[in-house]
């Protein structure tokens, strides 16, 4: 049948398992984080907001794991003349802030995290930490 | 000292708990739910999207959770003839769906639960699960 | 308990306070400014805005003092690559602008001052004016 | 010259002292509140948030000075048939709900106070309160 395909989609409990992973993860590096797990189309599945992050990195965070889900690799990479335009483009729902990975199993994005309130490369360690528990599961 | 004030605030732990809560209750009821927890000032603690609950009630479900932070009362009570004009007074921040409840200890907010997807009256038998976790609190 | 912790806020009558020591500086300086004050979760608790200052400067005065309260440090040293995606990220909601600065007492921020209207220095010399008024404040 | 015209506007000074007046009603009537005073164009002029009045009545104060403002006379009266289609043209800058009320003087609309956080008529009550306290005016 051509008119309908079968996805992978992570469940709220896999969600929950890459957040948990997150937050121990953070914890571990002593940054506390905004976490933000989606699902392939970046609708918002778990999200924890750590005692000492920062309240506005809720949207932030969100955003990044959405522009994960949705274009399909870790955010921080889009060229420099691009990514403002994009963000504006989109009404601010396309980040490129580091911190946002997909969550890729077989080939297939199953779903996203994206984490904010450290820097850039913490925000992404904590976020991969996240992807590692996801069984079979890279991200990209 | 009366510059500031001495107020307790929910933490991620604490919401975790009242999310666990609300999920447990969700499905002992065979309805699945988005659900919300704020902190005080209506900003997100914790969150979780059940398989089969409405992706758009992501949005209801935590402006559930941020009314009742603010009014410091269960929504639904707003009367008929101001409850559409409060909403668009706020660009949709306030909502008087069913389903908001705050967590009250000792006369303060400390926080509150949203939770959508169910009908007003399930969703709100949900949120009160939540509340019921974390010691000392009622919902008012 | 641990479903809670108790911290401090800005009072309403601490807010007037600092907003008062900012007008007084400002008008020191003869550099007219919009003054707002927030609570620790970036939500207005007093405002002024004096004669001959920018009417738009409503909108980044507050948008200072809401991030300085998230960040908690003062605004303007965020890194140039990325203050921009950090306010398209946040629908505007995050700037890095000179002039937010948080008010921290014993290592808590309890409230944030955000000035607009002069240059960035301006901006924040009045700022800090409003945290020296706050008894055992500082500003980081 | 009729190519431009002399108007009158409210000053910092009278906004405060508008302020002020309301919160002494306020505390009279033991109701917390919200209450925003704007110019003749409905920008911002001053503003104050009561200890345990709500955080979104931020918002909806604001918008109903900005609305009594623009329309001249006091929020409350538009017909319902046409209110809710105004609140929706405008993006919520419109709102009817009670408590937002102008100050004029010799018939012209100088400034405006919006009230928030208690039943409509308490709003407009500690509203009115405020255009007593400046010499010569009226709320129409």
């Amino acid at each position: 049948m051509t008119d309908t395909v079968s996805v992978r989609r992570l469940t709220l409990a896999g969600a929950q398992k890459a957040l948990a992973a997150c937050l121990a993860k953070a914890e571990a590096m002593k940054v506390p984080q905004c976490i933000a797990v989606t699902d392939d189309g970046g609708h918002l599945l778990a999200f924890a907001r750590m005692e000492g992050s920062k309240v506005m990195s809720i949207e932030s965070a969100t955003a990044k794991a959405r522009t994960a889900a949705s274009s399909r690799v870790q955010t921080g990479n889009v060229h420099a003349e691009v990514e403002i335009k994009l963000a504006l483009a989109t009404g601010g729902k396309l980040t490129n802030l580091k911190g946002g990975v997909p969550i890729i199993i077989e080939g297939q994005v199953v779903g996203a995290i994206g984490v904010g309130s450290g820097t850039g490369d913490q925000d992404r360690e904590v976020a991969l930490a996240g992807v590692a528990a996801i069984e079979g599961a890279s991200a990209g």
